[in-house]
């Protein structure tokens, strides 16, 4: 059969995230551009009367309506799957507290149930809150854990997905005093694994180039300054097995512009900022992340809830739109990919 | 008096480098090209033997003629003010020695003597091997420390310029697992005095934003992912005194994309690929390496000798037409900073 992608004619489902945020007016501000569902369609979950408060606040004429599985979704409105009770006109902007908590946790279950269910055909996710999810009784750090454990997905990673750059991280939140410690075989052969999987299946490249960044100034100049390339990196990159093109370890400052410049399809980081400071060089407004290891697709907007500006009418809708448009993307590819 | 740069009338000193590298090959690519002589007049100082033999060999209407102090420059030639006596004919690409070590070491050091009693205005330097000034008997680790040697500098730093970044290192070539224990309050304070130093009297900045990068992600995120903000940073930055608007901690991720978009004048990076991969991501072609420090204004090509295309006419000569650029833009700066 040909691999060309059909469309899925399936809504991805787009949570809300915290209420108290910038979550329902990007949300707004997505909805009332023609454009947003010329892809496909997309529902909100999450809850009519925030979203409706804050459409008429920024003077948008975009009215949500009530969407359940198997409604039509019809372009110029604002479909909301409404799921909890939160009452809108009790969510202060900036305040979060363990009843937006509760009902920002609530969307996201509901959000992977839809999706689990082949109702929907991805989860995109707007920012939440740590804080208020810890204080809604959820023991999970963060959205990815949620999700891992909502879709029982064993090992998950963060992928970083532009136009121009993809990274992904072998380590995130830690001390950098730290990470040469943390730093295993298992993990480098890891992410090397599931990015070429998620290249191959969510991406369509065939034969990936994965570029592999290495973990000291000039990779290390033969031993000189680290020996973390050879003793960790280079076995790890050994080990992972039938990935496509593996090259490395890179000196980390000249990868980057090399993959930038269309040389590799991903590149693996050691630590948050040796990825992060080119990608949001590059994607600072568009940038998406990418969970890898789920069984559903989840994209999400690369930005927090930005409390400080909630309510404030000045919020960016493009790493939403670029969100919802790679979701779209790896759907697509993940279908055609399922069939060829 | 007006701080209206007045146009040196001396040349500028530019060094061969390594004679068996790229040098050569950029410089006649530099002076054939009918506006590099268009800003002020500049000088090799080097072998017009070896500048014949590549001039000849990539087809360039250029003839090297003999420079010696009180000379005037005539556009359309390739002055060279020749010290030593290197054989070009006994030069292999690619294949550096102590005969080729001590030429190039000569070169710099006449180069700096020329600016240092006023004949030159600036040394721009080309790209030079530190194995083979070794092993002609030079004791320094590379250029940066010969240089300050040579003009009795007792502190010197390295700063990457380029039109959209400026970034200043505190740690250079460590290991990054070693760098943690490295940074000290004495050298971040050192190094937003040098920076704030010369902004303002090489750049023309009269109140310098300088912008201090965190070691951790996220700026440590209040202690929980590292704590040399607090112990190292914040101390170093307070005591630099009178240096202009120093901001930071700041996230490692978000500072760079700061910087580029024209917030700060430079950052301080606290190691070598926290600023060379967004300075090498921006400036990857036109990037300058700038000694901060030293009483004379010396600008460097930031790539090395190539070794590996030299002789193959493939060099780009970009770095090397920033390099003298920068030097000039220096100079007269520092001219109109002594007068104002």
């Amino acid at each position: 059969m040909c691999s060309t992608a059909q469309t899925d004619h399936r809504p991805l489902a787009v949570t809300m995230g915290c209420p108290a945020g910038i979550g329902p007016e990007i949300l707004c501000r997505l909805f009332s551009r023609a454009d947003t569902l010329q892809g496909g369609p997309a529902i909100v979950v999450g809850d009519p009367g925030m979203l409706g408060r804050v459409a008429e606040h920024l003077g948008l004429a975009l009215e949500p309506v009530s969407w359940r599985p198997g409604d039509p979704v019809r372009p110029g409105t604002l479909p909301v799957f409404r799921t909890g009770t939160l009452d809108s006109r009790a969510v202060t902007w900036g305040r979060p507290d363990a009843v937006t908590g509760r009902a920002m946790a609530g969307w996201i279950e509901a959000a992977v149930r839809l999706t689990l269910d082949g109702i929907c055909s991805a989860v995109v996710t707007c920012p939440i809150s740590k804080q208020s999810l810890r204080e809604a009784g959820y023991p999970y750090p963060g959205h990815t854990e949620m999700l891992a454990a909502l879709t029982h997905a064993s090992r998950v990673r963060m992928m970083m997905a532009g136009d121009r750059l993809r990274v992904v991280l072998v380590t995130i939140h830690e001390p950098l005093a730290r990470v040469s410690g943390l730093l295993t075989v298992d993990t480098v052969r890891d992410c090397i694994e599931m990015t070429s999987a998620s290249l191959r299946r969510d991406f369509g490249v065939a034969t990936p180039r994965i570029a592999v960044a290495a973990f000291n100034p000039h990779a290390g100049e033969g031993g000189l300054f680290g020996d973390e390339e050879g003793r960790i990196i280079r076995p790890g990159m050994a080990a992972a097995a039938d990935c496509g093109e593996i090259s490395g370890p890179w000196p980390p400052d000249t990868v980057f512009h090399q993959a930038a410049a269309g040389r590799y399809d991903a590149v693996i980081a050691m630590y948050h900022d040796q990825g992060l400071i080119p990608f949001k060089l590059l994607h600072f407004q568009d940038g998406v992340n990418v969970t890898l290891g789920l069984p559903i697709v989840r994209t999400s907007v690369d930005h927090g809830t930005a409390y400080d500006i909630a309510g404030q009418g000045q919020a960016d809708p493009s790493s939403l739109a670029a969100a919802v448009r790679l979701a779209r993307t790896m759907v697509a590819n993940r279908a055609a990919a399922a069939v060829s």
